[in-house]
């Protein structure tokens, strides 16, 4: 079984009032040197299967359809290896 | 200026209420061969200066302070290259 992740952010120009407070609150609490901070939600996938190019662009459309609101926020598909990095393998902007 | 990201992730042993709405909707939607889905909190941090082992400690701390529940949630820290792929930097399992 194979995991798939979809990130969604709210697209650059659009306020994210929640990134904004863990912001403003970083230096009050001790830690400086971090300029920006945007909060966005994370899908983990559990693909039954291989996950080849048909899995792939069935997951861009759940996605684009019903994960994220593409007016207001991106998307990006990553594909999950076994030690826990990602890799794109598509993204809508 | 450098990205790192720190996902944050209910621990498995918790339910996911909202993960297990989106997994239920999916075949109703037409989409099969998903067999889980679970959803978290993604933080884009934009840190000044190098990203070196210091830093990554700082937010470290950051993460298991401030933007992770560690009762309940796991965290990752993972460094963002420019093509947008991540590599993990540590975790709080």
């Amino acid at each position: 079984m194979a995991r798939v992740v979809v990130d969604v952010m709210l697209k650059p120009e659009i306020l994210d009032p929640q990134g904004q407070a863990v912001q403003r609150a970083l230096p009050r609490l001790g830690f400086q040197g971090i300029s920006d901070v945007r909060q966005g939600k994370r899908f983990e996938l559990e693909v039954d299967g291989p996950v080849d190019d048909a899995a792939l662009a069935r997951i861009h459309e759940l996605a684009e359809t019903f994960l994220a609101n593409t007016v207001i926020e991106d998307f990006v598909v990553k594909v999950e290896d076994a030690e826990g990095s990602e890799k794109v393998a598509g993204a809508a902007k």
